[in-house]
């Protein structure tokens, strides 16, 4: 009996790989080691940033008031009250017509608002001469005005950008709750597999899948576990999934390409647990099966390498952002002008890879079991299940690889 | 004396940290090891790929011409003539009016040139109704249509990819010769720096730029080294930064952003080497410096993080693609529209941080000094500095974060 039949669609499966998505627990990391990780939490500033009212520019503290109206025909003429060191305070205001000279970072002194640059006065003796006017707030950073102490400064679900471990910094949250990292098992299948350091007789082709897999895994944040190359026996199938299932958040296994080793693996799934999707409305991608063992997710992707990536980018990435409750996509976008028509059939989405030259996407054709039309393209333009194609000038989106 | 004045446009600064760069070495990694890292030559293949012409569907191998104006209505009708299983080959050929059945991945029997989805097909004992025309090569990969024996498959230069590392393992390349992971010392200055872990004084400020520098560093593919806080010293900066230029491949030195300090900084690097680069036409990151300590490159980067970060990405980018022979930019753009309108100073390459929502690139105004800018923005507008600014409705190019 094939359980092979009723393909879904892909909102359809992706709404599945999250039902079935288990979150990761979380955990501790320095900051040093955050990159890239995924926020387990709000992170809140513990102190006022800046701490204090700073100047951002080598110049004279003043009341910007003081300033009004002066140009290089006109200056203002304000009093030299001394010089501020880095990282002390002046001890003396600023008051009326008085200047206090600051360097960048430095403390603005009591009664100064704004800071004239250096650039633009002339200093002769004990007077200032202000060439320009500087409004309120001017060259300064005042207190706590970019984050309150207690704000949130960065969000639960987010992936740490660098950008991200400085307002970490900045906050003092030197100690970093992340999500731990999902362990996903990776299993090939197939008769004619052989490991990439043999070279294939005829009939066999190198075990391409284990590292297109894996280092997609590990390009989106997860630790790859390979469980080798299982041959297209029932019970090598079997052990091989439950114990990948029982060490592992999630499995995913390759092959399985025929129609009967496609069963097979359904089948070995449907005993361990249940079959959720068998077949999905996709192209390149069809053959591919959602389930779990147990509670462990289990997705078997199509064997050609160029299909399952196509599975990894649109689904996958899903089930990935269930477990470590990323709440941003990690997928990067760009729009572009389609150079060519592009075909598909109606009730199918379809997944055309492009190069994009000078903002024009031009398909790149060719049999979707090549591995070259992967490497020639710079992602992949998504043609709705209900457009019967797109044509050539149609503003499309390219998600890039 | 100030060394501070000529201020360099920013392709000039490019330019001078290209001439500057040192190739790093190369080294060899495990497959398993090479995602993301440089190749440092060319990878050809070792094998045929594929090795033998395949199917790459469940179906029923033909002569092409067989099925020519096969449909529902008129099938054409072959002799079944047997099934040849994964891996292996059927021995009989294909004769006009003959064929196999061949599982997806099968080699394609001898004398046939296509093959018929089993959908498309209905099996009467002996004979098979095909109910679709077939085209020469369709659902079949041909013998080395993909690679030939000895093809460059992944060129020299290139940062690889998940897609990448599939060609790589398909053409049997399990030890990858990759640039070595440049080294970079990072040194922070300023005597109002605390350590992040540390609560700052009035005065005070955490050491941000340490963890921004180090995750950019990282996130591009170096290691970064910390050599820490120096205070204002010129002991300290000086035996810092030949101890840093001594150990690494490139030095990167933040803080410094008084001018006094500036100076210092540069003073430093010209006794030990030279200072190439005093101020650079780009806001913010006016106040970098560009030179090197022996052969070693060595950049004093502003002191403000944020814009600490502006030279990161539009100069120090290219110092370490020179450091590693990238030939492809890692930099993504997207399109948008601009929101608003930004003004700018001719002579001065604007970076402009824009949040983009629905194609709209809208600028986050506010002060350069603030973290909180680069944490909401989705990446930078470059206003040209022949350009006195970017009216609403302008088509920019977004340089993604």
């Amino acid at each position: 009996m094939s359980l092979f039949l009723q393909l879904v669609s892909v909102s359809k499966a992706v709404e599945e790989v999250g039902k079935i998505a288990v979150r990761c627990g979380n955990e501790s990391v320095s900051l040093e080691d955050a990159l890239h990780r995924i926020l387990a939490q709000d992170v809140h500033a513990d102190v006022d940033i800046p701490g204090f009212t700073r100047s951002v520019v080598d110049g004279f503290a003043v009341r910007a008031a003081d300033t009004t109206g002066s140009g290089d025909s006109i200056p203002s003429i304000l009093a030299f009250r001394g010089r501020i060191a880095m990282g002390s305070s002046s001890g003396i205001p600023v008051r009326p017509g008085e200047c206090i000279y600051v360097p960048t970072g430095g403390i603005l002194p009591e009664g100064a608002d704004a800071v004239v640059m250096i650039e633009n006065v002339e200093q002769l003796g004990g007077e200032v001469l202000v060439r320009r006017a500087v409004a309120y707030g001017e060259n300064v950073l005042f207190f706590n005005e970019d984050f309150a102490r207690g704000d949130a400064v960065c969000p639960e679900g987010k992936r740490l950008s660098p950008r991200d471990i400085g307002v970490l910094a900045a906050a003092g949250c030197t100690t970093v709750p992340v999500v731990r990292m999902p362990k996903i098992g990776i299993i090939s299948t197939g008769n004619e597999l052989v490991p990439v350091s043999k070279k294939p007789l005829p009939g066999q082709v190198r075990d391409v899948n284990s590292y297109v897999v894996a280092s997609f895994v590990q390009a989106e944040g997860g630790i790859p576990l390979l469980f080798g190359i299982i041959r297209d026996d029932r019970n090598a199938l079997r052990s091989a999934i439950s114990r990948a299932a029982a060490e592992c958040d999630a499995v995913l296994i390759s092959g399985g390409s025929s129609k009967d080793d496609r069963d097979m693996v359904a089948a070995v799934i449907g005993e361990q647990g249940e079959v959720l999707v068998h077949g999905i409305a996709i192209s390149p991608g069809k053959p591919t099966i959602i389930g779990r063992c147990g509670t462990t997710p289990v997705v078997g992707l199509p064997g050609h390498p160029a299909s399952a990536y196509i599975v990894l980018i649109a689904i996958i990435r899903h089930l990935l952002a269930g477990m470590t409750g990323e709440t941003e996509s990690n997928i990067r976008v760009m729009q572009a002008t389609l150079g060519q028509n592009v075909p598909s059939s109606k009730g199918r989405e379809d997944y055309v890879r492009v190069a994009v030259r000078d903002g024009i996407a031009t398909p790149v054709f060719g049999k979707s079991g090549l591995l070259n039309t992967l490497v020639q393209s710079t992602g992949v333009v998504r043609v709705p299940a209900d457009s019967e194609g797109l044509e050539t000038g149609t503003p499309v989106e390219v998600i890039l690889w």
